[in-house]
């Protein structure tokens, strides 16, 4: 511990914003390793490649039943969840709108083929002839992958340079994919949603590294909302909440298993919302209802069904568990986010412990819990089989060490997340990454070319009677004048 | 009417918008009561439950044959119709952005479990066990129901209180699931695009609630668009225009079905387009456009065919049906809108009249239409039975009588809207539900924390000169030049 | 070329914007004529005719085999892409929104019809009844014809009448339909995702049309973005980022053709964002980057490997073709844009020469190699078969032939592209159409009724006190302030 602070402060030096060699020396170099090893490595799955309409034919398959069909439409929402979703819920701020979703698109850009690499070694690598054989699955499993980094974005949105987001990428997708292989394939937890592999794991990741490059200094200034940044801010929150069922859905097994995940996440994210309102009404002195809550606790309740959105969580249950969502999430972002800033030293400025981590945990919870509950008379004996995948060496598996295996499961993200956190947040600390100065964070002004301010725009037709009356007036006021 | 009228002033009393105990309190319980109830009544049904993977196995059906790949891309196409399409269609006011994304998302979170609950007991209990079976089918069924709901949101927009949307969503709801019954299941005549169970309905309902809540000193200062809430409202138009095809054929039968209604309803759309841009520059001394027309009147193509979209209307027909229906609405903005609002006492923030309720009466009228004019000549002798459902005991219908049925449930539709909405109207008007005084109505600040001004954000960089230069002069001029 | 010049400016007379006859007369008639010629030829097809149930029992195909379920997922994230995507693109300048959703929605949904007809009588008609069949295909085929239009659209942007933009639709849908049918069928070249066909002639057919159209003194002030209109534009990049995959695979053929063509576009993209963030943070002084560089250069990757998305391209091969792209596209932009502006007399507005002409030729080349070095080691008899449709007429041709055909569709694209819009520019110089002035170009104000600016909305509660202490002060002094 004492360590860690005096490396902290040996690395608080004079910043340099200027990443015009590390940026695009990152992104080249890394982009090409990208391009060398997926030439080593990865080729098309059976059901991708050519081979598959001849082998197709001979089976007797239709076409419908490709993979493509089952998942992609799950696919695109999830694609939509990880670009717009995570993207626009971070313009927020006002005045970092470019950075929050011109470097989501950086890093998911970059994480979804280091994740297709890191998770195909693990996952899907071909003992025939070493390749990593990827098809629509990958894809979703990829943008999962990534999900974990953006979610770990949202604790130091604004306080990060572009190159230390993309380290940050690099090394997530990599704890990621050793910590999910632990989860699901040693462990043998299911985890459909991601409620532990994705979202504790991520939102520790990066609380942890929130933790480490804690800015006493932090000027404030701009870390707020303005009314345009809020709507566009619901832009992501809307697409993240409509295609939850989407995301809990998108690799469960074919048939009732995507069905029943999609039903349990949309009736949990629905009660969701009415508890937000409520709590977050509640909190305020005229009962006025406050934008971050709607834009964040809304969500809650789709992270914490995830774990158990396949399993026979019965429709009152995912009610159940988005009720109890929505008032911890909202209470977390009025009283614990205050406090962890003062005591505990981490500045989230998305509010991610509200949204991905304490809902996450839930989830484990939750998912643990109901399989424990598991039994024949709900889910038949061919039911538990397929559902919990008790097949080969885990055929003689029960229900309740089902149970034990998922909680291990929520340790081992928990784990990785904090201590992947932390020597991630090492790295970051050192002073070559072109990080904002405190007195500069949450501004675009510093990674990008921001075009001058609305304001400035007078309706040509007017324009020269404005400048006609203003000419009579001394400089300086009338410059004062156009500016606003 | 008299009594109305004596009723509507006795209701006028001193305005307190306070919600900090109402709103709460109603989410709290109402979502109690959901968990209760989904507890005693709601289950998956066939294809969503677990034993469904084993029952198919033994009737060889492939997994992709389960409900949820037929239906699930076209059931997030409306849900993104109902919570950004519907949402950000709202958003064109100048301050009641919030309001209009937020409130929209809290109603159709509620109003989506109480019709699950609602439709399940009317259409999908199952008698041996006397639980309502769910799926996707219901899902879509229980978005459609919200969406009248939310169309009677566009008529009283910026005028009432969160507690007055949740009342009126429950009645809302209610009045939706016996009407629905009604029109399909006792009458039945179908309404694949719900153009009188959805537009109709819902609009006469909000028009109804919107006259009794009359507003005759309404403050319009606030009433009316900025250029950027003009650009966020067009987001709401796009996604309902594009996604129309999808909510036309989300519920019609398998195959050519769903495939016919998605090719008509893109057809009436396109048309409804170009005669809006038509009327809408017609209108104008100098040919402008108007973007209020733009926003709301191309969609009332895809209002007017939904009862036909599964018919065999053919493409030049949609055409014929989106060709009337733009230029009916555009006028309707044009001189409708205001005649209404000066002599019927009937104010319409989103002129709900122009873009559902005629356009769904007109729908009303086609569908009526297209059945009666059916015949084996065009639809083959199979094809009749399939596409108008004459199965068990309405075997021997013929397409004439259909006619006559659609056109019966029409009537159905306008009664059920014009008296529900008059009879909760009555209910809002009492004086607890904490709405607007007339001089606050369209504005963010009654019911949200509003952030500071965007104006008021100085860059950082310049900000020290600006204080700097600002304090030589006097303190009220220099507050007056920051607010600015 | 000496005659085109003095046609160029014979042409230039005093402008006239209004477009109150002329707009509304184009789109009635236009819209008369589509619906005669629909009910003189179009038809539902077989499998969205109403007699397809009953055939398909027939036959026992399952109803999950229609084709709707294939393809209607992504026509509707194709159709996102033509109306959000290349729409909200658009939006990124300061006083344009309005004309780049509204006119883009006006030419998108005319083209379509028109496409439906063009495309129908080339591909579709059916021998035995003259009439063209259209299904879930068509509709795709129409949404692709109408993205050439969009992409000429961005060259002309904010220089143009509705009217002229009418007229030009009605063309290049037109040249379109020849275009198309001359490479796809008389060449027997492939093109998916019409890297030839759609952007290499729609880019050209823009960039010759503004030439034509040159404005040597065309006022700029209004030529650019400010802080919010580029988030708005981010927008539509995301939309068309996300969706470029079911662009690209929309019509490929079933199963593995579209799940391969999917994974191509994705993996190209994601490397085109590295390189074009790369490429923009070197090209500024202190490594800024650049918005319109993410707002467009990120796409080209998806424009690229177009033609060859189907194909056995490996992944490694689609990440160098996305890779490339992002160079080559950034590069345009910093360099070419203002060369071409300057020296060839070309302005285009979006730089759809760097989004669309370039990756489009090298999407062509890409395509022409790729099919040449095809084996049958790699894809199999049948595969070559399928993949390359060496069907009928072409049964014997080999992949170095089908090399040469692709290479020879990529100059008949940039023949259409280039001599068409020539002529249609000739046509649109006339002085009818009601385009703008040289220092009204850009600028809303000329089609739209703008409302007020935003700045001048007081909080309602602060009304009343500016009022009051705006009141001592002389009347034109307090216009000013309440105007800005």
């Amino acid at each position: 511990m004492g360590c860690i602070q005096s490396f902290r402060q040996c690395c608080d030096q004079p910043k340099n914003t200027n990443v015009r060699i590390s940026l695009p020396a990152v992104c080249f170099v890394w982009q090409l390793a990208m391009i060398i090893l997926f030439g080593f490595f990865i080729r098309y799955n059976a059901e991708s490649d050519v081979h598959w309409k001849q082998e197709n034919k001979n089976i007797s398959r239709s076409d419908i039943e490709n993979d493509f069909y089952f998942r992609y439409p799950s696919f695109q929402d999830v694609h939509v969840m990880i670009f717009v979703g995570f993207g626009f819920l971070m313009t927020f701020l006002k005045r970092y709108s470019f950075g929050a979703v011109g470097f989501n698109l950086l890093i998911a850009a970059f994480g979804l083929q280091w994740a297709l690499l890191m998770q195909g070694w693990f996952h899907s690598l071909d003992p025939m002839d070493g390749k990593i054989k990827i098809g629509v699955e990958s894809m979703i499993n990829a943008d999962f992958c990534v999900a974990s980094c953006l979610i770990a974005y949202g604790a130091v949105l604004g306080k990060v340079s572009p190159v230390q987001l993309m380290v940050m990428t690099l090394f997530g997708v990599t704890l990621y994919a050793v910590e999910e292989y632990i989860i699901l394939n040693l462990i043998h937890a299911r985890d459909a949603g991601g409620s532990m592999v994705i979202h504790t794991f991520g939102a520790y990741y990066g609380l942890s590294i929130s933790w480490m490059l804690y800015r006493p200094n932090l000027d404030k200034r701009l870390n707020g909302s303005v009314y345009h940044s809020d709507v566009f801010a619901m832009i992501g929150t809307l697409f993240l909440w409509m295609f939850w069922p989407s995301f809990n859905s998108a690799i469960s097994y074919h048939g009732d298993g995507q069905h029943r995940a999609a039903i349990n996440t949309y009736l949990s994210l629905a009660a969701t919302v009415l508890t937000t309102v409520a709590i977050s009404s509640l909190s305020q002195k005229a009962g006025k209802l406050d934008m971050v809550h709607i834009q964040n606790s809304t969500l809650a309740g789709g992270v914490a069904v995830g774990t158990a959105a396949e399993f026979m969580l019965m429709p009152y249950g995912s009610l159940i568990v988005g009720f109890c969502c929505g008032i911890i999430s909202t209470l977390g972002y009025i009283y614990l986010t205050p406090f962890m800033e003062k005591y505990l030293k981490i500045q989230d400025t998305c509010g991610i412990h509200n949204l991905h981590a304490m809902p996450g945990v839930i989830g484990g919870i939750v998912g643990a819990i109901t399989a424990a509950a598991a039994s024949e008379g709900v889910y038949g004996k061919e039911g538990l089989k397929t559902v919990f995948d008790f097949t080969g060496k885990w055929e003689n598996m029960l229900p309740t060490q089902q149970g034990g295996h998922q909680a291990a499961g929520l340790c081992v993200a928990l784990c990785f997340g904090i201590g992947g956190g932390i020597l991630v947040g090492c790295v970051l600390r050192l002073p070559i990454w072109g990080d904002a100065p405190d007195d500069h964070c949450f501004d675009d002004e510093l990674y990008w070319e921001v075009p001058e301010d609305e304001e400035s725009i007078p309706p040509i037709l007017e324009y020269d009677n404005h400048i006609r009356n203003q000419a009579g007036k001394n400089s300086h006021f009338s410059m004062e004048q156009s500016r606003n």
